[in-house]
């Protein structure tokens, strides 16, 4: 089954903003059997909306489009695709009467523009929009003129706000796809996410163990993002649990403890609950990372049974005055050393009485670095109950790559710590 | 001229990533004077790529491409391209000693994969990759055989990796452009950034007075980010400057002080800016906000020259201890409330004996909101050398949202003190 989706907008075409459909929907999407082939972005002119459609009706067995459903000058799919369709478009009574109850339940008198939000092509099914005025709605082309043999598509056009679409898709779009185009088999899809490695060198070690099941048919795919490699292991048919099962174990069996999580789970996710799950707490002193550990971790909801407190202690005075640092230390040594980030964190343990604490010193740049110590150089902290470990990283990369790799870096001293210590 | 922008990736496609190319180059692009008419995702196989890519070249005078140049499996872009094209692939010296040396300084042995990245297509011109190791490629098709009379197009081929593409973008091809195939006729654009605003209110504002300047062929646009709402001023032609200046004017006059900067200035850009010429320092004490002003304003190369410390103090226990707040005002107030947002921010100037200091106390939620306070419940205070001034405000987002948009009323109070006070 082919699915390719269309979002409009000239906003979109002038980067002023960003496409967060397109993520949503093929996500959504995937997870209910339906692999996007491809994603279309263009401006809101007659034209373009018209030529993109064609096109994918000549291809897809469905098409979704997103945005030009509302009553505004620029907002012209609904016109433009009956026209191209040629369906007459009626007015339909319980879209008025849904449009008129939306504005009165907000004290504001409808516009004349907001009736056109009512038109709907014939034989078209209307998507509820409890949300909004503008329905989607869906359509199936059969025949389809622009297709080998007429074959038949399914057009589904979506409106463009997130707080719309969305409810919409899972309530209405997801049920109809499900009747009119059941997903052909099984599709099986694992993500396992490393931390600590290079997109090469992970390649290097599954790449050969995993080519007999890529030659079964298994889809192997990598995703790099600082300080993270994700592998993918996607498969469909009958067999497709098993292959993914046996890649998995082999990826497993190869990556071992680099392996953080499954799918979506984050490392400040994961940190978060087994901290949680212990009751144990967490302080942080970061310097060259500047907020950005404690930052990731307070994303998460309920971070603040776990983390009592961070300190961003840029200068030497800070790091003397509210975490101890010896003086001698920083005199001796300088700020970037394994000794200065051994005494942050067992400065910010002591002050806080978490159970843990970690720390982060280094060079950030782009200026500060020297011959010895260049941009980039990095010493990580953690002070546990037992001991203090300490890393020496090297992590040359613009400032916020730094700081995210480092905080990466961190983050993962603290998770393999406390997996141990299970 | 046709402008047209293809991205690559089976992880998009699957919606396990979200494309911020698609922006951040429709954007950049636009800057430069060129509009994307086409933006095209699609998954990392040969026939996907091979299609899309001929589909555009049949079309457009400038095709872009990210994704698939990296060392993996996966990564075919380089290989379809040159094949599609007829062009050989040579292994480029200076590429394989950049690689080499990429490995060597972070003391890794170079994978044997690593060198697939210096195969370079005949003609082809190599954009070179500071922050990673494949290169960017461009390539003047020349005659075309996918377009009529053989016009000829250029075709750009970007890595993945934005740290990677972003620079290569700014410092090769945004230069190659100009030289290769500079815009037609002059273009001007400028973007004024506010805070503090809703999006309608701004355009309630703007919209009228602007009228006769966008009659006579001002491109108006307004994008809405959390906290901010930026006013774009774009006009072709000769008569650009003069239309976009006196726009410029009309917006200033309306907006005033809630412009806080121009095209990508960032509010914490301006603060470390200002704060470093006045040699001024700055403190911060975060609750609600959980690092998110500290790792915003660090990410500002520079700033360890401003900020002296910031204390992330979730609990009550820290905001005691840390920053020496009243046990007995946390009881009788609670932690979210005016009187603690006012000792959190004189506490932590007290503790660095910094010039200013910033604090925010409030409710992220998802949970943790009564009927009294519900989630969104943000109190922000900044001390200065004279008082302290206390600010209540209300974020209903989610989590993420929420701390980004404090974190942005936080900088924008300091931001008006400090511009007043100058």
């Amino acid at each position: 089954m082919v699915v390719e989706l269309i979002n409009t907008g000239s906003e979109l075409m002038l980067g002023r903003l960003l496409n967060t459909h397109q993520q949503w929907l093929c996500r959504r999407l995937a997870d209910l059997g339906y692999v996007v082939a491809r994603q279309v972005a263009v401006a809101d002119t007659r034209r373009a909306i018209e030529t993109c459609v064609r096109e994918a009706l000549g291809r897809a067995d469905l098409v979704l489009t997103t945005g030009g459903l509302g009553p505004t000058s620029d907002d012209l799919t609904r016109d433009v695709l009956a026209q191209l369709l040629g369906k007459k478009l009626r007015e339909e009574p319980s879209v008025v009467a849904h449009i008129q109850q939306f504005f009165e339940l907000r004290n504001r008198v409808m516009p004349d523009r907001a009736r056109a939000q009512a038109l709907v092509p014939e034989d078209a099914i209307v998507l509820p929009n409890p949300h909004g005025t503008a329905p989607g709605l869906a359509i199936e082309v059969r025949p389809n003129p622009f297709r080998a043999a007429g074959r038949p598509s399914w057009l589904v056009l979506l409106p463009g706000p997130p707080r719309e679409l969305r409810p919409m898709f899972t309530d209405a779009v997801a049920p109809l796809l499900r009747r009119v185009l059941p997903p052909e088999g099984v599709f099986v899809c694992r993500t396992l996410r490393t931390t600590g490695l290079g997109e090469s060198f992970v390649q290097e070690k599954i790449g050969g163990p995993l080519q007999p099941v890529v030659e079964a048919g298994l889809e192997l795919g990598y995703c790099a993002r600082p300080g993270q490699v994700d592998v993918r292991l996607a498969a469909r048919g009958a067999e497709a649990e098993t292959m993914v099962g046996e890649a998995e174990a082999i990826v497993r069996q190869q990556l071992g403890a680099q392996i953080f999580g499954m799918d979506d789970e984050e490392l400040e996710t994961l940190i978060i609950r087994v901290l949680t799950e212990r009751q144990e707490t967490l302080a942080l002193a970061e310097s060259c990372t500047g907020g950005c550990i404690a930052n990731q971790l307070t994303n998460v909801p309920g971070a603040s049974a776990v983390l009592l407190a961070g300190l961003v202690t840029y200068s030497n005075r800070a790091k003397e005055r509210l975490l101890g640092v010896n003086g001698a230390t920083l005199a001796q040594h300088g700020a970037v050393s394994a000794a200065v980030a051994r005494e942050m964190a067992e400065g910010a343990r002591r002050q806080t009485q978490a159970h843990y604490a970690l720390s982060a010193t280094g060079i950030a740049g782009p200026s500060g670095g020297t011959q010895a110590k260049p941009v980039g150089t990095v010493f990580i902290a953690l002070a546990g109950p037992f001991d203090t470990v300490v890393e020496h990283n090297f992590n040359p990369y613009d400032r916020e790559t730094f700081k995210q790799v480092t905080a990466q870096q961190a983050l993962d001293l603290l998770r393999r710590t406390i997996l141990v210590s299970k």
